[in-house]
């Protein structure tokens, strides 16, 4: 059952007071690995995430079955001042490509065999322009949380939280810069693909935004500097967490939402691992902030969840071969 | 139509002889690429692979509905030198495994739709110890590439190929170390995990038995040194190669076998991909020879076909965004 998200104080506890993976499980797990047929260690990174799925599922048989890629979709107010490649318009022509089956993620959700849904957040109304004041109040802050909070299929067996949102990779920057430090230009990539001069201006727009909006608490960083589509994604996640479903995550502006959780509690994304690693300059340096080691690094940048979509099969890989294969003793293998 | 394969004559004239991919379905791939709805190169890797695949199928909208994996067994004489961390018994063992259905290969096969075929190459007659001799004759090799080059299915529109052969990195190593020459330690691995001795010996191994045989031409390596499930599936991958069948190379002793084809003709493994980058330590510095950049890298050192096998979620990955995605003016999306 999740609980309500009544408030931004409710949410910090929710985060702060979710409940652990199951040890039993987890030893389970390790035990069923240590006896298939095959050398040990030799699936490498599969043997670790199917031990790690098999002890938030609480068995040492898991399946995936209920996979959920939710597509949140919001616009920024900050796109005011010339960072992205795209137009505004193009966040809800998307919307509707993905509500008609014709994006990236339509086909990777299909192939995972997942539900998808989409949400649009109020894209008639982009956040503020966070480089003159906050993106978003307290009270939008919390619908948005809201929207992914109360998005996720408590029946859900894994989920994927994808976006679209014409400059939200300037929002993700800004939020890394704030929580992590460095300098702007650390954090600030290219996005859908801007050029040079374009890159410039977006590392000065990143820049004073975090000058403007001194704060590093996860929740106060995604308010001033996020946007309702990256609340949103944050509130999925929480709430996965909350449930005890994994997580896949995907790219930069996926786990610039995560960063933010990360910030609120120790062991806000033990849940979640991350899918790809995008091209986006700065995702490496987030993932290892988050210590998290991608299961893919193919050169996507596109967003929508479509890394961590394509990530399923993997996991799916993963968990087939730890749940299905023989043991040594079952299928009369000497074991070295 | 594949054509018969009498002598190792005509094994080369096959190979050399064989067809290029359609030019103008690469061309029709291309456009179509550009003019589908994410920012140019978004899909990154996943771009590249579709339009590759489009192109060896002959259409600007592929689709992957007939994958087929073959598993090739095979035992060799080197393991009489204690090169391997498992008794060979455990080949035929394992073969039994694979027709139960209990290895990690038969799920990985399965979670594709893929075809599963596991031919066991006279497992009773392992192959010559090649420190003392040529691990095959003229005859032996021939007959093991025919089992190969008549293990695919003609209607297959992707193949992997596996392996099961106890001692058979040894094999591989020797194989590498022949064609490219440098020292016997930089192509020579841990295998199933043999330690720090067990490495040193089979170093050893591997400089003696290419000091005896001083050949470079792919077939004569291969027969020498090879083994009779290496020389089956560098048969199946010129099979396809003829039929236009895109192929997805495993781990290090797939690539070895394919490694003697490229020697024998240009252009020999075009119909390739590599799946995967294996933790067989000298699997990087093959597939950098081969100049075949890997889908996955998890660490992965099992073997059968395993890696290959899970790139096929990827590669569909890619089809699927790439036949199923919408275009620009389908889904009136503004394209920057």
């Amino acid at each position: 059952m999740l609980p309500e998200l009544n408030s931004l104080a409710t949410f910090r506890s929710h985060l702060t007071e979710a409940p652990a993976p199951d040890a039993a499980a987890r030893a389970g797990c390790e035990a069923r690995n240590g006896q298939l047929t095959k050398p040990p260690g030799a699936l490498g990174q599969l043997e670790e995430v199917a031990i790690w799925y098999g002890s938030w599922r609480g068995t040492n048989r898991p399946q995936i079955t209920a996979p959920q890629v939710i597509v949140f979709a919001g616009n920024h107010g900050v796109t005011a001042r010339g960072v992205s490649a795209f137009p505004s318009e193009v966040t809800v022509q998307m919307v509707a490509n993905f509500k008609a089956g014709g994006a990236a993620i339509n086909q990777l959700a299909r192939l995972a065999g997942a539900r998808m849904d989409v949400h649009a957040l109020d894209l008639d109304h982009p956040t503020g322009d966070f480089t003159s004041g906050p993106a978003m109040s307290e009270a939008e802050l919390l619908a948005a949380l809201q929207t992914g909070w109360n998005a996720v299929d408590p029946q859900a067996d894994l989920l994927v939280v994808g976006e679209m949102g014409i400059g939200n990779t300037t929002s993700a920057a800004a939020i890394c810069h704030a929580l992590y430090g460095g300098a702007a230009g650390d954090w600030t990539g290219r996005g859908t693909g801007v050029d040079d001069a374009g890159l410039e201006l977006k590392t000065q727009v990143v820049a004073e935004g975090v000058a403007l909006h001194p704060v590093t608490d996860g929740l106060e960083v995604l308010g001033r500097l996020g946007g309702r589509e990256v609340a949103a994604m944050a509130g999925a996640i929480a709430a996965a967490r909350v449930l005890r479903i994994p997580v896949i995550l995907d790219g930069f502006i996926c786990c610039a939402a995560a960063a933010c959780l990360a910030q609120i509690a120790d062991g806000a994304l033990d849940h979640a691992i991350a899918g790809h690693q995008s091209a986006e300059s700065a995702h490496a340096s987030l993932l290892d902030r988050l210590g998290k080691t991608p299961l893919l690094s193919l050169g996507l940048r596109l967003g929508e969840g479509s890394g961590a979509a394509l990530a399923i099969q993997v996991l799916k890989g993963a968990v087939a071969c730890h749940s299905g294969m023989a043991t040594f003793a079952e299928a009369g293998v000497a074991d070295g």
